[in-house]
């Protein structure tokens, strides 16, 4: 299988879910000594993986938790930041200019900083109270933040049962999904290879999902024109311009908000003859409890998207890795 | 000048603010018996003016405010959401099933609904606790909602200074601006009229004009492709797809988030030539204090792109009222 490192793979998201012990001494103190609010702060893609954490946090939890994008913030300011703040961050190379200084500036209003930094020595990661250094995951060191905040908060009693499973089957059942999904991205790169433009429709926690995968894999690695929508908006303006032609692909995610995408899938056949449905649901997750699916199915849809990059990769002749414009230029 | 009559224009607007009485006295009661938070509900075009608000409301207050997108909350919820939520919802045709269902979501947690409805006699209005029946001028509502909750905390005291000089000069202002962009309209529609997609791109309460302006408009209304994108994410991605003949139309604002527009405005000529910026700063509003055209720069932004709807609408043959799917079809 192209680019496919199965032990890698597994390596990766077992040594991030080994991190939980890191985030649990840490979120329990925190949650001893008491704090007033949660803020997500992130830009781009993090901003993306923010909306993530949010949603699934919306659907249970009674704490006061909040996503700000770090450029916005840095000018408009936000009055809920402040002492007794916690922000949460994540950053691969610690030195996005943005979430520098929107570190900064929370710090400077008596936020507490939590930061994810795959490297230990950049300045985001210095500037992190509570520092955890791993590589990759991001989504899933956030929704073990998240989820041990709210287990802190008699809101997830389910927390010790989900874990158990996760670090037992986690890994091996997304290589498994990504096995499986070879095939469908192989034919859907092949399909969409040159596209003038690409739909993405998704709601929930696939939502951040949709966003970032159309802006930061396709626009930014591959080179293809993307919109990214959510199911709930669709229906409001954005369907008028879908026709026979139009490239479309749905995301369908398994938790509260399955709904309104399963609504989009559903009309999109009579408007259009050149969509995809990608619904995690057809993917087994073996040793991981029904109930818990809908908590995982962002962690499904992107190891299937990845099928996809790899093949369209090949096919375009395009290195994901080269930009045109990002960090090559000042701006 | 095509499709515009003056004093309907004027009229519209002088209207609008005269309501601003029932706002305050509606506004005023909820002050002063206690309220915990207000829920700004909406979705497609009316979410847009909810992000408008919001961040307007953000620079300065220390409410408890949010946004929720409708057909969210409907199935994911909102612990915020009950005793004490003032919701505030703007709504045409008091008739789109996402906002009823959600208000009626809220009611049943306990929340008091601000109802701007159009027209009195439908489901929506019926549901408002609090109805506000005048057409049209969405943004300016809810702006005065916003401002008259943050003078009641005591963050707006220039709150009578600004209406004093809204109440002599915004319709005017407003019909000025509208006139001296009529050509800029018809060289962007003839420039633009057959474009394959167009990006646009803003930041502030230029953002929800911006979501609004791609979607409701040229995506709903003109049957063009569109992307928009905050101006804060547009170097996170999203800008490797811009090359010398991508159409790139930039919103640059006057409010605490101009520069984030600026930066873009600044970097765009560098590697496209198929780009517009269209900034409100180069509209004088006589009677305007310097000081209050950050909180006006949306609607000054909405007259000059009007004058680009009337345009594309003539050379592209196409009536902006027709629709392909929303509401022919069940879906």
């Amino acid at each position: 299988m192209l680019k496919f490192e199965e032990q890698k793979k597994l390596d990766s998201v077992n040594g991030a879910l080994a991190i939980r012990s890191e985030i649990e001494s840490i979120v329990d103190e925190i949650c001893k000594k008491g704090y007033k609010n949660i803020c997500w702060l992130g830009i781009g893609g993090t901003y993306a993986s923010c909306l993530q954490a949010e949603v699934h946090m919306k659907e249970r939890s009674s704490i006061d938790f909040f996503v700000e994008n770090a450029a916005e913030y840095i000018l408009t300011g936000n009055k809920k930041v402040g002492e007794g703040t916690i922000v949460i961050i994540s950053s691969v190379t610690g030195r996005t200019t943005e979430m520098i200084d929107g570190v900064k500036k929370a710090k400077e209003a008596g936020a507490e900083v939590i930061g994810f930094v795959d490297y230990a020595d950049t300045e985001l990661a210095k500037m992190s109270d509570h520092l955890i250094s791993y590589p990759e995951n991001e989504q899933l060191k956030f929704f073990m933040a998240a989820d041990r905040f709210m287990y802190n908060a008699g809101e997830f009693n389910e927390y010790d049962e989900l874990y158990a499973e996760l670090d037992e089957h986690l890994a091996r059942g997304l290589v498994e999904v990504e096995k499986s999904a070879d095939e469908l991205g192989e034919s859907i790169a092949r399909k969409h290879m040159n596209d003038s433009i690409h739909y993405f429709v998704g709601a929930g926690n696939q939502y951040g999902a949709t966003y970032s995968y159309a802006m930061c894999y396709w626009e930014e690695q591959h080179w293809i024109r993307t919109k990214s929508i959510h199911s709930a908006e669709f229906f409001h303006g954005m369907f008028e311009i879908v026709d026979r032609d139009t490239a479309v692909t749905v995301f369908v995610g398994e938790d509260s908000q399955r709904k309104l995408s399963e609504r989009v899938a559903k009309f999109l056949p009579r408007i259009c003859g050149n969509y995809n449905i990608i619904d995690t649901k057809d993917y087994e997750l073996i040793g991981i409890s029904e109930k818990f699916r809908g908590h995982l199915s962002h962690l499904l849809m992107r190891v299937i998207t990845s099928r996809i990059d790899v093949h369209i990769e090949k096919l375009n002749c395009h290195p994901m890795e080269i930009r045109r414009y990002y960090r090559q230029l000042d701006y």
